[in-house]
């Protein structure tokens, strides 16, 4: 009934860490080898038939900070990689389901992205282009313990595989502590939309992988997915229960939401979070008529970076806040 | 540009307390001479030409607790005498406009009511009514004070005028305090919606004059007309600069207040109040394009006698809740 599971899953993730044989870690190497690191990947790409025609260059060092921001929104590229505006460089594909972060916490990350429910997928991709470009670099590697790399949290596999979910209802019926602690005790870790040190918003938390040691990536990625699937389905059902049981608190709580969020004139990026929780789980319950996807696309373009992108200026926060509720209620209006 | 200062006056009405010579006051008197008063008003009203084709009675002994509620809502008739179910009895003409109470406070009361600020034209239709039946009734009447009254505070005219007043920019700019308290000090009493003993909801206020002895009638109404129209100045000031200088955020809040309350699915009565008020205020800036008078309707209608009369049903209070938000969702968004 929904695509990819998209009524829960909002995206997966795949990224595999890299680096270099020879050429010191990030945190040590010289500029120099930092522009070599670049040349080497940029060369495996380039040479590449498959893989030539489809990227796009950007150095962070020459790229302003909105479209660098825009970009982390978009999860293209890492927080940590859009602050390293001396040696940091992405090569993004035009389809922007995949980026070749340079020089971030390693040599290189390969990272695929795609909605809903499609770790696999993702992996199948990431695994591929890691193969595509081994052809043409020497990877860090140890027969014994897999790839090196610079945090020994990655070392093995390099993979890290991550699942955006969305879970009003378990958040509403106060089920969500208990889930989360135990998927946890279970080695999967938790976290808000933008990673490692980022709050949950909008009841949007995102699962991946602890161990990336001793396990086969495939092992991981079905770890992972089997116990998204299990969310999938307490949240289903939570969401279940509250439309049944409480239907008509359910439509008092979502009209309120939408009223709010198409009648505003300033909207912090915090509110709007919130009340597109609310007005997201009213899509999928059907309480309102709006398509989940249209909403998924517009909790990415009201954030800062990329509101300011599709608006084409730098703009003061209150500013941005009205720009953001007149961008909102446009798009939720028709 | 507004019928009778409506964006910011609701009603003005009138009432004169009357008492008939030689029965003893309600407070005292035996239920054989409440007959008697409802039999001496009811002769009065249909020996007069005039009057004896207007007007329909209620007996709160034989009227149903909603539609006694319901008379109370519409300001029709006291909270007091649809207490009275032993000999409270009214007679109200068929346009509402006029209200004969018999047996509250006092013998009789006559009340007029009108939309806006209406104090004059109140008067002199309850001025000429009152001699209508005086022409049939002898009033308990002292050359030197007046008309004698159950209570002092309305001895001599036995005249009390009021106007229901909306005052959302006062509150907004936090003027509102200073303003009546000024307004008190200057003999004007100031009451919530329903009178005496009664809060203010939705930034709606009574003020009346406190002094019935010593002024004539007219002096009275005139004084009290010049401080409301004080007072309607000092608001649209307020909100003229509350347009000018905050204009964003008024739009904000009148948005958001339209938003729920055009989207809610549970609404109480307090809760429409407050919304309304900022919804009102928004229909008079232009900020929305609602009729005033349309919103004016609408608060009458929804307070839980009136929703329960046009329903046509006895309601618990959560169920009116969600049948107040249904209405309110009609009668807004068409």
């Amino acid at each position: 009934m929904f695509e990819h599971d998209n009524d829960v899953v909002l995206s997966s993730r795949v990224r595999l860490a890299r680096n270099i044989k020879d050429i010191p870690f990030p945190s040590i190497m010289k500029d120099s080898d930092a522009e070599n690191v670049i040349d080497i990947v940029k060369k495996a790409v380039y040479s590449n038939e498959i893989l030539s025609a489809q990227f796009i260059e950007y150095d962070m060092k020459n790229i302003n900070p909105i479209e660098r921001q825009s970009l982390v929104e978009r999860h293209l590229i890492s927080p940590d990689l859009a602050q390293n505006t001396k040696n940091g460089y992405a090569l993004i594909k035009k389809d922007n389901t995949v980026s070749i972060l340079i020089n971030e916490e390693d040599h290189l990350r390969i990272q695929t992205i795609m909605k809903g429910l499609n770790i696999k997928e993702a992996w199948n991709v990431a695994d591929k282009i890691d193969d595509l470009l081994e052809e043409n670099i020497n990877y860090a590697y140890n027969e014994k313990i897999g790839y090196l790399t610079s945090c020994p949290t990655n070392v093995g596999t390099g993979i890290r595989a991550s699942v955006m979910v969305h879970l009003p209802a378990l958040s509403i019926t106060g089920q969500i502590g208990n889930i989360l602690n135990s998927v946890v005790k279970i080695g999967i870790a938790v976290r808000g939309m933008y990673g490692e040190g980022t709050q949950s918003l909008g009841d949007i938390y995102q699962l991946s992988n602890q161990v990336t040691l001793g396990q086969r990536e495939i092992e991981i990625i079905e770890n992972l997915e089997g116990v998204v699937k299990q969310i999938i389905n307490n949240e289903r059902k939570a969401r279940n229960d509250l439309f049944t049981i409480r239907r008509v608190q359910m439509e008092d709580r979502v009209g309120r939401a939408y009223g709010l969020i198409s009648n505003a004139r300033v909207l912090s990026t915090q509110e709007y979070m919130k009340l597109m929780s609310d007005v997201r789980l009213g899509a999928v319950l059907k309480i309102i008529d709006i398509d989940i996807k249209e909403i998924d696309e517009l909790t990415t373009n009201i954030q800062p970076g990329n509101l300011q992108k599709i608006l084409g200026k730098q703009i003061d926060p209150y500013e941005r806040d009205i720009k953001r509720a007149e961008y909102v209620v446009q798009k939720i209006k028709g």
